[in-house]
């Protein structure tokens, strides 16, 4: 199994670089949420949806994310796990600082847990560590050089794929997977063959050809029992697994939520660049995204054969008034933020920039589709070790 | 105190950095072992001493070395303390590739006694993790990238220095500095003030005047102390640190010594540049080396006044035949390789690149002294935790 996909955020202070990028939302929502306040909540919920559709934006901005989260902290982890040293893992932390967030997040939670139920202090008492963890290939100086002055665990990078073990047994209480659930090993190799029957000229499973959508499935079902296996080893008993990601109701295909349809206008966009001589059209068929957004149902279905975790908690976390902002600016700068360096990686920034440029033009033209799609899904899923 | 001397070792790959350097003279070292092997054993001597000056060779490939750490390790390392889960942490690891030589001998010391003692199979029982720390700013990329294939450990780097707390309490059971362990956090600052009566514009500390070396000796027991203090927090109770370092034996002047001398050159070498123009003199004068080689009183007594550890051997592992091999044009590569990474961060490549020149003819010129300098020390000292 090819354990480092090809697809690694671009790392560094870069242009194209996922922390730049990532800077860049935050920004964004920041100076919208100060100077127009009554799109705050609208534009929240817009970071903290279409950014996480590609393992985007971990910063769990969205306050009912992070109640959500605080309350499975405090319901579901013993408060025996919590002694003189708590270790929390960040899996697939990429180099960006909105990891940080996200495990501070998780600290304050223990410690409101801590102080609550014994009165003592947890600064006191307890020493965290966080494990970062993300492929060999990922750039952990940046990562490091952004750790926050003033945090208050120590802190190491674990350097490995998260689809095999990565760490001692039983080294870690808490681990969280931020909007990286979705990611498989490699794209099913029948999917890249042209000679096979299942040859996909699409960039994601679309969800419309069932046998494509088995393929995607098959692969994502063995690389996700390939994690859990790994972290059921790692975890200590009655640890939790925190998951956050992007997901799908049951019987709804990718391509009829908003999301989907993004996805889809960066393939034709891509295609009519390739029409256009930009690029070779080999290039675009060749461009495949190694991630599967699951059902609600496959993804039950596949923790609960594994065995070895307990749905402590399943949360459809989308925002009450639906996963996205529907602006076709809007949703051309936040895909190009997310995909960017995904795209820029395979076909050069000149073309990455011109694609998303077209993706405006797509998501204008096309734009009472997307306002009539399907609703998507965010999910919090809780997990805790048998 | 400011924690992160200016002093690191340059990473990456590119022709500067310490990871080529230090692969020069692995490969010029196993370049003559094939091809004279007359000459093996005295070159093997050669790269164990020479190169270790300046923290630069940690392959531990002198094999007394590494025969005197298995022993420390059967015979200090508590049989309690190897049990299903074993952690090696190496303190000032850089990013070259030979701190991975230094654990891997480590383990196999720890496999070896645990095989002895109990006939069972380590591979079985004992799982590995290797802690790497360094500074924030060392290149941690580099380092990860070039972890062994079919390693027997997991993974971690620990970005911070290593005067202070960087892990959770009782988090290893032995750990190593390899020829670290005589940095300063910072040049006393009356070395570096022009208007201080101990202003000193030598490079580095020469023991001829005894207010320097007074200065240097209080800066390096304050740093040491503190990095005592955190090693005693983070390991376990009866575990070991395993300290390789170049010193001075009791009451030899450090450029009584050849290594010393050589030192010597490289500061005339810039004097003289600065008299030819090439660089400025204020520039040379500003030039000063964090760290200091203890005398073996010394770093005794440091330890001692400390208190938390108890000295279980202080071994002078220097080769029978002397410290160094003498040969000027050997002398000046090696140092080239060991300080050049330093001297290009300050004056420039080609500066360095002149300067080693320079060293070349001067100890060429001064043979005869160098032939008849002082003994210096090698040591490896063995502390464990009380």
């Amino acid at each position: 199994m090819s354990t480092t996909p090809q697809w690694v955020m671009i790392g560094g202070e870069g242009p194209e670089s996922y922390n730049q990028h990532s800077s860049y939302q935050v920004y964004l929502f920041l100076y919208i949420c100060v100077w127009f306040p009554k799109i705050r909540n609208f534009m929240c919920m817009y970071v903290c949806t279409v950014s996480s559709l590609i393992c985007f934006h971990r910063e769990l901005c969205w306050k009912p994310q992070k109640k959500k989260m605080n309350e499975a902290i405090s319901a579901k982890l013993g408060l025996d796990l919590i002694s003189d040293r708590f270790c929390v893992a960040d899996f697939g932390c990429a180099s960006g600082p909105n990891t940080f967030a996200a495990v501070k997040n998780i600290i304050d939670a223990v410690e409101d847990k801590y102080r609550k139920e014994t009165g003592q202090n947890p600064e006191e008492d307890i020493e965290f560590q966080v494990l970062f963890n993300d492929f060999t290939n990922n750039d952990f100086n940046t990562l490091f050089q952004a750790l926050p002055a003033g945090r208050r665990y120590y802190t190491a990078g674990v350097p490995g794929s998260f689809f095999g073990r990565v760490l001692p047994k039983q080294s870690f209480h808490i681990g969280v997977i931020n909007y990286a659930f979705h990611f498989t090993s490699k794209i099913p190799k029948e999917i890249t063959d042209r000679d096979s029957p299942l040859w996909n000229r699409d960039m994601h499973c679309t969800g419309f050809d069932e046998a494509v959508k088995k393929s995607y499935l098959d692969q994502y079902s063995v690389d996700t029992k390939n994690l859990l296996d790994a972290r059921a080893e790692e975890l200590v008993p009655g640890g939790l697994m925190l998951l956050f990601g992007s997901g799908l109701r049951d019987g709804v295909k990718m391509s009829e939520t908003a999301k989907g349809m993004v996805m889809d206008f960066i393939g034709a966009s891509l295609n009519d660049l390739a029409q256009q001589g930009v690029i070779e059209q080999e290039k675009v068929d060749s461009f495949s995204t190694p991630l599967y957004i699951a059902e609600e149902g496959e993804l039950r279905q596949i923790i609960e054969e594994h065995g070895k975790f307990t749905i402590e908690a399943f949360e459809d976390i989308i925002h009450p008034n639906g996963e996205f902002p529907l602006d076709p600016k809007i949703l051309a700068v936040s895909f190009r933020a997310c995909c960017g360096a995904l795209l820029s990686a395979h076909f050069g920034v000149d073309t990455m920039r011109k694609t998303f440029e077209l993706v405006e033009v797509k998501a204008r033209e096309e734009f009472s589709r997307i306002q009539n799609a399907k609703p998507g899904m965010q999910y919090l899923i809780v997990l805790r070790k048998n």
